[in-house]
Parts: structure tokens; sequence; C-alpha cells
């Protein structure tokens, strides 16, 4: 049994909380907080009851040295790094779940989050958590930056294709579809239930940060430079997110390469399902489980390609992903408390 | 006073008759049904009690005549042809909500539609039914094709910017989202809450019949074909369309170019506006009402045009933009029974 | 034409806006704001674009002397007093969406809100504002108190049966499921979306301030105390309540009499409907309207008298009936710009 | 590792499978269907990809023997009984998630499912499933009459209060809160979107077939007949069940009693909190979940108490608990793969 602790108490921690009920292996020894300091969690979150009487303690991060083997940072951006300095310090894992170690150039960062990053040394350090395609080095590693969750959508049908040269770098839309839950606990007036119930619409349209964060894992991918853009939405519903991207047929390449290097990619994956030909994924089919769906169309005439994925932003496309990550970091198999299928209807 | 007809009674036609309760210069004196012939209309839509007590009469068309000066016709596709033949031939005018009447090449019409059209001399004949942009043949008209609800969206921001030539007529993509109405009162899988509540997917992806439709005004509105995919996408919520288009600026034409073309064609419009600068619409503001919004993003650099347009595909994308044609057909103001405002929150 | 001014910015002034927008007799020449001074209302609430262009002023009273023949108060309780005061002096009608003027007995107000009257005198001269029963008091008043949501879909149905001596005054059982709006546009977590979407719950149980106010209109009109208990319940959708009220049927009273008793109140009522036996209200169904729906079940054995009421908490609830007093005080006939249907689906 | 069958396809057959996976004791080896024989239960379940490839085979009950320890019956009512003798015959246990065997009285089940009881003396055999009341029992049975939704939330908090003469059992009023999964996946205008989305109504208003078996278990529990009624309404919800339940204080028992005899009964529990002194369940905290949340009130001056409860319709409300008796009949621990916390937010 090893432990680990959580610095935050927002929605991706109650989340993670969520998950870890069920690992065998791994005991939640500790909750850092700033607001609810003193408050049992299973007060301010009641679906725990039963679970957990854990308390939210003050957020002094060398409390947890000595407690945990691993923690998860799940703080809103710019308040990762000196936590995460900390714990590499004292030899604990760390899975960030911020934004804080994402972007590898200091300058975007900057620009995008509107702060000097207080510690680019660590950028390159940090792996960036997206499992399936860095799986190798996140066993390695002692920092992950833990995926954002429009970015984990948006790259996982992409990613394989440019690497293979199967699609063109440049013309890429992506136009994402997202619940609620990811605008996170904190009160604002998109997150209003009447603001939000029955409507849909478009936000950070061509200015979004994680566009980004999806630009660099996508120009990793494909070895240059893409030219893409990412229009988010907030869809009337707390969970999931779905990704349409489009992009073109590279010359030369017969339509049926897009499934069959999808298939090659993620056939053996335990968390990602490329759908058979025909069938759309639909969000619902991933609520509440660690599962990705990629869907395909390619019109070969006119080269147009359509990829379509489904994930909880919450599990998948944060907390789930992040648990993947500290099994590997643990040294767990990766799917330890994870197998959890989609709760649907 | 004059006397409308309404032969159908899904979803559109009720929504006729919410609209029509306000309209001060048209009496509904008789619904054709083919399920509910006998039952009150107030029954089957009790949200009518105490404004309407007509009975479902059965489907003959003759027994309008004389009864009434317009019709609209609320069918399933196919269904229409026949219907008004005999209207226009009893000299009554005819709004038709259905697709027989809106593509003019009766061999697209039999490839999307699987039939072959049945008076197909009448495609010609009949005016496609976007008000602002046809206003003046409609005013002239027997006969209107009323648009489908996503060609609507899709067309009202990008056929000023292809008729101006400010946007390139290639690479148009539309990702559009919509409530469920738009899916009619018929029981199907699709259209079970349990199916569509709490989730978001695509459906008809590459393959959607509203596609060719929306493919024939844009290619009209630039004087030469477009290339575009459109992929629309089913929301949990009861009605209203977001439509994203992404497009390519043309060479040589300025970013502002965008917003002064499309306020120019919209500006004195009732039920069209150009939101500010910045401002994206949100399905909610135009919940209930006739109204059209606009939003637009130009990113000069990369020469990407954003789009957003909203609707509520019942009112603007269907019954009240057939009543605003009715009203033009039947000599009253365009704006008479139309002036509600969005039901926000 | 005449004037009025509406005092506050939240959902209900949003909603007067939107039924005033309809009414040919009524100007709005001023809205008074504390947060959003100096910004025009078709920002706050785009769903007014087009139809307002009115700047947010400061909350000085004075300020709508000489400029309004009556002024619609939309402010958080306890706040309504000083206005009013100035208002009524300055011979300007008043309709109160607040709850400062409701309760007759000025200890009740200061028990459920927490803060002594400042103008009890005011109480007596204040008519409650429930049109289809106080309406000749209305005709005569300068100052409306205009209820709560709540207490309109619980007092209708209830209130003619105790007056008729239809039903005992013991034992009521009032259960109520509203929408979300009714809690107003301010930031909360009880109003976040995730907190509030896909699940229900009941809140205030035992304590809810409408308590007293249902009761004692209830009281009223049987003409003693009546013994009740009010729950309240939070659903997922913007509008709307569906109020289970239980009662027992008097000794010796017909079960018949339950459903003659409320036709014979509410039979010529443009804004009350008591549906037909056997069918029950659905909220969808008065949706964005002024309507007020009544079901009715008795079982002659048990003594049992369920009813079932359904309104729009925001019209028939709130901003629909004030106008409906304001129509009233002002002159207008009652209905004038009240008459939209529900908008369902 | 033992074998179990699933006959029947809906959705109460769905969550089964959800939970069986994460079972390490239960093998599925066979789902019997009638609509879908032949498709593979993933194709009609998507979110089962990765996890299932089960083919429905055709209803044929004998095709069990041999290949099941245990068999669900997932049936609409009156199909259970020809299925449920064979597997008894066979050696099989079976839990039965329909009506068949839940009512004692064959002339109750006759009156309200209009059907003559194929089996009578099969009532006397099967033991009522809800498992915290009847667990000694169901350990020792062959056939379990698995609760209904709406029973489990009204019987839970209610029983132990007739038990122990906390509460008069006459005057019981329950007024309960659905999510639409309870109607079902067939396809019905009440389940359809547009007309549930947005809207509360209430249905079967004193005639639903649930009353009798709530009336049957709440008199058992008291030992004398109750007098009560119960009124079930639809939420624009996928899951859960909200029960609010209106109770008089028998006279001599103090208000403390309430909490003392329903934490006496439920405190070591792992599936049923009674929450803390003011604090009501919220739905949402029992998501996904096979947890039972209760809340309470009381009021000792007027004697009134009010009991709330919470459970997911699919999960506690049918095939959680159907799952927690099979661990019972199959000599499993309680509580193995029903483990899950809520899914909230």
């Amino acid at each position: 049994m090893k432990k680990v602790g959580i610095v935050g108490d927002g929605y991706t921690a109650a989340e993670l909380l969520r998950l870890l009920a069920g690992h065998d292996g791994l005991q939640v020894t500790a909750i850092l907080s700033t607001e609810n300091i003193g408050r049992r969690i299973d007060r301010l979150y009641p679906q725990l009851t039963g679970y957990y009487d854990l308390i939210c303690e003050p957020s002094d991060a060398k409390s947890l040295i000595g407690r945990c083997d691993g923690v998860f940072l799940a703080l809103p951006h710019g308040l990762s790094v000196p936590v995460a300095l900390q714990m590499l310090e004292a030899g604990i894992k760390c899975v960030d779940l911020g934004a804080d170690f994402r972007l590898k150039d200091p300058a975007l960062y900057e620009k995008y989050y509107e702060k000097v990053h207080e510690a680019p040394e660590m950028l390159s350090q940090a792996v960036y958590g997206l499992t399936e395609l860095y799986r190798d080095q996140i066993k390695q590693a002692d920092l992950v930056a833990n995926p954002g969750c429009y970015p984990t959508g948006a790259i996982m049908p992409l990613a394989p294709l440019l690497k293979a040269g199967v699609i063109e770098n440049e013309g890429i839309i992506i136009d994402s579809k997202s619940g609620v839950s990811g605008a996170g606990r904190t009160l604002k007036e998109a997150s209003h239930f009447c603001e939000v119930n029955e409507g849909i619409h478009a936000y950070g349209v061509g200015t979004h940060r994680l566009g980004p964060e999806i630009a660099q894992e996508l120009s990793l991918a494909g070895e240059q430079p893409v030219e893409m853009v990412f229009t988010p939405h907030l869809v009337p519903m707390n969970r999931c997110i779905l990704t349409t991207a489009y992009a073109r047929l590279q010359n030369g390449v017969a339509a049926s390469q897009v499934r069959e290097v999808l298939e090659a990619a993620y056939g053996p994956e335990p968390f990602v399902q490329v759908l058979p030909e025909g069938v759309m994924p639909h969000t619902k089919w991933v609520y509440g489980s660690n599962q990705l769906h990629i869907g395909t169309y390619v019109d070969e005439a006119s080269r147009r390609v359509i990829l379509i994925s489904a994930l909880d932003n919450l599990t998948k496309g944060a907390s789930g992903q992040a648990l993947q990550n500290m099994n590997l970091l643990l040294g767990f198999d990766e799917t330890t408390g994870l197998k959890m299928l989609g709760v649907h209807p």
C-alpha cells in the first residue's frame, strides 16, 4: 500500500477521490485546501460519505513529506511550481493536473497565462502526461504534466495521423464541445445554471489557452509546426467533451490509411477505442469512465478527414489520466482503479 | 382578417399556432392531420389551452379551398407536392416547411431524399424562403420553399461574404449544434431522453441531407460552386442551433471587411443582429424568438474567419420564418406576430 | 402611452423587459441598477438586442419622478420600502416584486426576513397582488405586493376550496418543485450548473420564508388559521414550478365539488386553466407564458384531494403577474402584453 | 468464479453489465434478448466496448441451464414467471428485477398488472429483495423479488419508523421525483426528450402500480395496514429518485427518536447513509452508486416528520440491489462489485 496526497479540493480533487476509493494499492493520506481547512471532505462532497473522513488541511506542502509517495497537484495555474519543487526535492513523485508544466516554451506560458514561469528549467524535466503517447518517458519521470481536457481529446486522434504523414499539417480545425465541469467549481456567471442550461455557445474564440498546448503536441507528433485553429464550446451537460476535428488527407495517401494508422496506434490500449466504421462517438458512452472513443470519416474525393473523439473531461481528461500516470510513476498496473465503464444511460 | 390553414400537426405546426395566436391579421381556420383526426388541438398541445379549440381534420387538402387564403405545409418530405399543387391551382398561397421544393436540381433531390420528384417543374417556380435574401421574389411568389433550420443558420452569415468576395469559396467548414426538437415529435431512439440528455454526438457525418441545400445557396451567393463540409451535432436542449463556420479570407481583403459586409447586409433587418465585436452568440438569447444573431472573429495573420450564428430552429429556423414569408405573401408587415424576444433565462 | 420604470436589473427585471416589449401602451423610461450603472441593458441581456438601448442608471429613486406613471420594484427584500415610500408620495403607482409588503404581520416579517420592517403602516395599505383573488382591491390600490412564485402556485388551487369549505384546513401538505431561475442571477453554489444539473433536492425544509406567506393567504381564504407544511425542491430546469398539494375533503362534501368550485372560481379567467378531468399539468405547457394550469384528483373513499398546479415562476410567478397588476393600476386591459402562449417544446 | 446470465437487454440489463464488469467473482455467460438477437451487446450499448463481446441470444431460458449459477430476470412484468420456474427447477438462483413476485396477494397483482398470476404459489416462496430488511431470508432463498425503484426509496426511511412505532400509520404522503430511465428504453411520448426536458409533471396520480407494493411493505413493517398516498413525478434527469415522505410523530414519542431509530437501523449498513442533522439528500450524491441517503426533519410542535431519501433508480433502485442480492444468493460478500461512489459532479 502506497500513500498519496492531493493538493486542492475542487472538482478534479473530488474525482481523484472517487477513483482512488476503488484503488487497492493507494491510500489517500492528506488533502490540502485553502478555503475549506478543517472541514471534512465528505461534508464538502457528500458523495464521499461512508468512504472518506479526511479533514482538509492547510496548504503547507511540507506537511506532505513523509506521508506521501506521490502527490496530485490540483491547483489553479501558477500555484503548482513551488509545491512541485518541494515534492521533487523530497523524492515524492508528482502529477500536476494544472497547466504549469505543459508548455515547453516559457515565452508561450507567459503569453497565455500572463505570468513569468517561476522555474522554466523544470519544463524540460516534466513529461507531458498523455499516457498512450509518452508511456516510456512517464515511467522514468518524477514530474508529469497532466494534459488539459481539450488537448487530450484533440491530440489523441490527430497525433498518430500527423506522425504517420496521413494528414496535412495545415488547415486543421478543432471544434470542441465541453460539459460545464471543465470550468471548475468556482462561481462565475458562465457556470450559473440559468446561463448555461438550454443553450450552447462558443467562448475563447481564437484565443483559448489550450490552443498552444494542442499545437505544441501536434507539431511534435508531425515533426513540423502545424497550422490549426481551436474553438471550444460550452454544452449544457456536467461532464465530457466531444471534439470534431477536420483535416485533409495527404496527397497519395489512401482513405483507408486513417483507420489503419489509428487502429495500429491504439489497438491494444485499454483506454482508447477506435469505434467500428460508421459508428460515431457519443459522449454518454464514456461518462464517468477513463475511456476515450474515436470515430472516423473520410471522403476520398474531397480529401476531407473528419475525426471525432469523446472523453470524460474529469476522468480521461483530468483525474483519470492523472491516476493512470501515477500508477506508472509508483509501479502499479496502469489500469488499477480505472476499470469502471461509462455510466449510461 | 385573412385565413390560413396548417397541414400537419407536428412541432412546427404547434409553433405556427403559438406564433399565430399573437397575429392580429391571420386566423387559423383548419388543421389537417393523419394521426390525430378528431382530436382537439389543445389536447394534443395543452400549451394552447384557452387559445385554440380547433379539431384536427382529415388530410384532405381540397377541404381547405374556400377556407384559406394561405396554407402552411408542415409535412414530412415527399408529401407536400400534391397538396401544393392543389393549393396553387385554387389560388391559395403556400409556404412549405418541408424539403420538397428547396433543391433546384431534381437529381439532387432524388439522391438525398431517395424519391423521384413528382413535379420537378415546380422547383423553379418555388422561391427559397430565406426572407432577408429573397424578399423581393417572395413578395411576388405563390409558393415559398421555407429553408431548413441548419441551412438558415449556415447561409445567413456566409452568403453575404461569398457574394462580396470576402471569403474563399473552398475549404468552408460548417459545424452545427442543434437542439432535439429539430428531429421532430416522432418517436425514435435518437430522441429518447436518456439517449440524448447529458451527452453530445455528431450524426449524418459527411452525408446529411441539408448539406446540398446549404451548398446550393452558398454557390448561388458566390456565383460559383463552393467546396464545403457540413457536420450536424445533437445537443441536450429542446431548441436552437449554434453554427460555427470556418472560412479563409480572400487574398487582398482586409479583416475589417467581414464585419462591414455583414453589417451592411443586415443592419436594418428586424430579425438579424450582428453582435458587437467580441460578443459571440449564445443560443439562449434567441430562444423562442425569430431573431438570428451573428458573431465574427477574424485572424488577419492566418487569414482565418470564424462566423458563429444562433437561431431558434423552430422559429427563425422553421415556423417563424414561415410566418415571415406568409406575411409577405398575404400583404402584411413582415414582422407581424413575430416581435417576441428570446425567453432567457 | 404611459411610462414605467424598473428598479433592479436581475432576472425579474429582464423578464419585465421581455414582456413590456410587446405592450403597446407602456414605455420603459428607466432602469435603475447598483452593479451595472452605465451599461446598456442589451449588453447585460443580449436577448434584448434590437429592442432596448436603455442605459442602467444609478439607484436614485427620485430620478424617476416625472418620468414614470408606474414603477416596478425588482429588488432583494428589505430594499423596497424607502423606494416605495418616495414613489407613493410622488403619486407613482408601485408593484413590488419583492417580499417587503406581502406579510401583514410585521413580527412575522421580522422573524423570517431577520429585519425590523421600516414602515409597518404600509403593510395594510399594500394589496396582495394575486390578481384573480384581489382584483377589485388592486384596481383601487397604489401599492401592490406582488406574490412570491411558490405562493402563487400553492394559493391558487387551494384558496377557493378553503373558502368554499370543500377541504379541511388542517394537514395540508404543499410539495413544490421549482426551476433554478427562482434563485436569481446572484452567484451561489446552489445555482452552479454542475451542482444542479442531473439532480434534485429539497431545501429550506420546514423553514422556508415563503411558508408563512402561503399560510397567511390560505388562512384568509378559509377565514381560520390553516395548519400546513411547505417543502420546496430545486429541479434542473430554468423556469417554472410544479406544486403538488395534498388535502382532505371535508366531511359531507362530494368529490365532484372540488372541480366545481375551481371551475366556478376560474372559469372566465384569462390566465388560469382548470385542465380537463384526468389531465395533470406539465410545467412545459406554461413555459414563458402568464398561464397557470390546475389539475385535480380526488379519492372519495379515502377523502384525499390532490391538487397540482403549474406556472412559470418568472412570468405568472413574478413579472407577468406584476404586469397584470400594473395594467390594472394604470387602467389598461389586464391581459395587455401577456397573451403569449407557452413555449413548448 | 461463478457464472450468471441476464434475461433481457434493456437499461437494467445494461446497468447489470456495467456493475458486473467490476465483479471479480462473477462472469456473465449469456444475455437473452427478443429484439436484438445476434447483435453484439457492445454495439447495443457502446459504453461496454472493450469489456464485453457477448452476443444476444434468443430468449430460450433452457439454454441457460448448465451455463449459469444465477440468473437475473430483467423483463417486462408478466414474462418472468415461466423463466423463473425453469431456472428454479434446474437449481439456478434467480433475482427478478420485474414486478411479478413482489406482491404477496395475487388479487392485487391481477388488479394492478391486469393479468392473472400464472404461479401464485411462488409468491410466498419469493423473498422481497430489500436487502437491508430481509437479508437473512435472502441468504436462504432461491428466488428474490427485487423491489421497485420507487418502493426502495419510500420503504427504506419509513419502515424502521413504523416498525418502532415512531410515526403514525395513517396519513402518510409519499411524493417521489424520478429521472427518466425508470421508464425504460422503450420509445414512448413520455420519454421523448422534448416532452421531458425543461419540465416536470406528475403521473399515475392516485393510481400508480407501485403504490400497493409500498403499502404492502409498510404494512408489514408496522404490523398493521397503513393508509398512504403515493405520487410519482418525472424530472428532467437520466437517473435517480428523490422521495419526500410526510408522516406524523406518534403521540408520546420524542422528535429525537426519528433519527435514533434510523441510525440504529442503518448505522452499520454499507449502502445506507443517514446524513448528519440538517443535511438533506441530493440525488447527485448517489448518481451511479449503490448508496441510499436519508435526511430527516421533525417539527415537534406540529408533530410533523419529513423524511427524504435519494437513490439511483438503476443501481440501488434496480440492478445494484439485484447484484447485492445475487451476491448473497451465491455466497459472495454483499458489497462485491458495488463499491463505486456517486459520480458527481
